[in-house]
């Protein structure tokens, strides 16, 4: 396994430094065809980089192409995000001369922070990688980016950046921009380093954490965005189980076993009435061949997670089975009554990575709300209900523990939209931004206020005559510039 | 001294609890009249506030009269922010149903974190305490508040309080919105309590970096918004001292000795040409009477900090003298050659609060931005100069180091806007937000995101027909709904 030197880390940080004092000072437009550049990269390069990555990740080649098409969209989508203005949240408050004592003139914009961490993560090999939001969003924001490779996808990780790199060169893009390092040590000795302004994460509970933890004992401790854990708590209420039960079931089975699991939206936990169809019918959708996950740990991780909760009194095993063949899984499903869960909640309301979920049932769909009071924060909670039911108590309760509330659907799937949110409280996320989504670009920004500044030494976002077209506050008020006059 | 006992922290942290459940579902217009309910009761209890305040502190009647205005004004002031909506970051996305996979309907918005810590200061027993910015911010956000009196002023915290709570219960503000804990321990355990859901504290460098040390090592570490500290430099350039040094001298004296120097935007460091007029002029505008500071603890640290200066090699005492008459102080004015900033550049860049400053002479203004590079992050940048000097790489390197670049004025004073800033890198603060101004809400809040939700599960301000008439953006597109029908 290759380890980056502390000297390698050294230079590739000092890079980085020269790379953001360079975005920094980079146009919009600029950091748009930087983002562009990488995104197209990454489409004509699928072909092989899909390779590469099928086999460090045991993922299938279908599923990675669609990954790539995400990836390149997220760019894509950014590049569009940040032409647009608003990310850069200007205001203008005119000096008020006349009152005592006087006003002065304000003119507020967000400015990069700097280098940016990025720690990708194992499920994600593109989408949550060397390319994917973190990155997309920190050179959004004019940030430069020091990648930690994940440990499961070395040589994808090494190919991306080498792929992007020449992309970003080609497009005149400060060398350094987005760089690479490897191994345990060289992410820790990241967090620490003097020129890091900010950190991006998505792993486990306990990783995360731990960085988290170095990150905020820095003489100078910097923002930690991370991404550490959710069970994703559904909600099937009695009506809709009864109006749809086997449906219900089908697509529970699908959403649990997409990508064998490995997905931090999967549902986790699904609360369901005694005696559902859902229960009768999911076992008819759980695959039996066995799975390879994405690393040793993680099987490892499954195995320990099933494990505990079929040691757990009440536990039944309702579908699929252990395997014991080395390095396989296979799909599992648990039920257990919800009166269980106020003596081992601990272990059953644990986050499992992996195709499992654990089905509690309750006993009367007006205990929910309070059964749900013992959960911790999740990215999403979800609730299936038919119309006649007033479900407006659960989504009280999620709206308290979740970021993102699904009806009627499945949490996997996360769009890329200007209103998506991937965060929620802890353990979620550390952070009160989105991991997935235009707004998390705010994630590498800080305001910066100009006062009674003459024009010279303002930036043209902020000059009076508005040369760049963009949104502003202008003395409180927001105005949207017609976009005739900004397009001639 | 009263402390606070851990049952009666309790008691407040679950009022507060109850109280922020309320709160969350508040409309806006009723957290609005909340805020405007606690500024008519600061106002109409002036006299006897400012006279408790006074008797405190040692800060004078007509300074804190304006305190107080000034703490009502913000209170009134963010009741707008509240009621124009922006704040809100309404964002929804239609379902495309014509694509694969379909993209779903995304409603987004902000909502409240939940009870807030607010550590309130020394130094601004109003703006900065019981009824402060962070506390606006945080009712306004749709929080409660459970506010650490500060130990300077443990009369007027309580009698502030009682003021409040009157006026909140008759508005019919839940019970317990806004409740005072004293004593260091009470502060400590607060910060730890399961219900504080964010910390905001104003206050130095030592005691900030504790309480956020405490927050970051929780079970469920919370977002810890803390000033801690900031020697806001100055840039005189030589045509600016030639032209008007000896008005920047008073104007300079006038800054440094505002409330005894007791402000957190004090200009502590000023870089000036060699032999400058300001350096000859200063002198004439510092006051000699015997000054006394808020707390014997600032106090000593004064004597502490000049002491240091003092010790250092090359710095001499220009202006003013040191009294030994316990708890007073005299202000004094200090001047050394650039040259020293690298041997010592620890005790010389380090904030004195209180009534002195540090003139540091440059050789040659070219040299400038190169000393700015050892100065750590502050919350203003300050620079004098004439239209005809370019000093575009020193308002550069402010850029990096500063959240507020002042021209031709002083960093004392700041103006509560839309447009404000008051926030830096570190050690000036810990985030990316600022704790005077409008955009302060967004620190207590956090997003949340409606997928496919029947339009009885979203609240009125996601709802298709916008039937408040607020600021949202659909598809993208920022959209601003005609003032007329909106007040309708």
């Amino acid at each position: 396994m290759t380890e980056t030197t502390s000297d390698e880390l050294d230079e590739r940080c000092a890079a980085a430094q020269s790379a953001s004092e360079v975005a920094r000072r980079a146009t919009t437009r600029e950091r748009a065809s930087w983002l562009r550049a990488i995104a197209a990269a990454l489409d004509s390069n699928v072909d092989e980089l899909v390779h590469i990555a099928a086999a460090e990740t045991h993922l299938g080649l279908e599923r990675l192409e669609g990954e790539v098409a995400r990836t390149s969209g997220q760019l894509r989508h950014l590049a569009s995000v940040i032409e647009e203005g608003s990310f850069l949240e200007l205001s203008i408050d005119h000096a008020r001369d006349t009152v005592a004592p006087r006003v002065p003139d304000l003119r507020r914009m967000l400015i990069p922070l700097g280098p940016v961490a990025v720690f990708s993560a194992s499920n994600f090999p593109f989408a949550f990688s060397v390319a994917g939001g973190d990155t997309a969003s920190a050179i959004a924001a004019g940030c430069s980016v020091v990648v930690k490779a994940h440990s499961g996808h070395p040589q994808l990780s090494r190919r991306t950046t080498s792929v992007i790199d020449r992309a970003l060169d080609e497009v005149g893009a400060p060398i350094g921009l987005v760089s690479l390092v490897e191994g345990t040590g060289a992410g820790a000795a990241l967090v620490m380093h003097p020129v890091i302004r900010a950190v991006g994460f998505t792993g486990s509970l306990a990783g995360g954490r731990a960085l988290f933890d170095r990150a905020m004992s820095r003489p100078d401790p910097i923002p930690f965005f991370g991404e550490l854990g959710s069970i994703n708590p559904v909600v099937i209420t009695p009506g809709a189980d009864s109006a749809r039960g086997a449906q219900l079931a089908e697509g529970l089975a699908q959403s649990f076993q997409l990508g064998a699991g490995q997905f931090c939206t999967k549902p986790g936990v699904v609360l369901v009435p005694r005696d559902s169809n859902v229960e009768r019918h999911v076992g008819a959708h759980v695959r039996s061949a066995n799975e390879t996950l994405l690393t040793d740990r993680i099987s490892a991780g499954f195995v320990e997670g099933v494990t505990a909760w079929q040691r757990s009194t009440g536990v039944e095993l309702i579908a699929g089975e252990m395997t014991h063949e080395p390095g396989s899984v296979r799909s599992m499903v648990f039920a257990v009554d919800a009166e269980r869960l106020t003596t081992d909640s601990d272990a059953l309301l644990a986050e499992v990575f992996g195709p499992t979920t654990l089905l509690v049932r309750y006993r009367d769909v007006n205990d929910v709300p309070r059964l749900l009071e013992d959960f911790e924060g999740s990215l999403t909670g979800t609730i299936h209900a038919e119309p006649d039911e007033d479900v407006s108590s659960i989504t009280d309760l999620f709206v308290g523990r979740a970021g993102r509330i699904v009806f009627n659907g499945w949490p996997t799937g996360v769009a890329v939209t200007w209103s998506q949110h991937h965060g929620g409280p802890w353990p979620a996320t550390t952070s009160q931004f989105t991991s997935v989504g235009a707004t998390g670009i705010r994630r590498f920004l800080r305001p910066i206020t100009f006062q009674d500044a003459p024009e010279a030494q303002l930036p043209p976002e902020l000059w009076e005559s508005n040369p760049l077209g963009l949104p502003r506050r202008i003395d409180g008020e927001l105005s949207i510039p017609d976009r005739r006059s900004r397009s001639s």
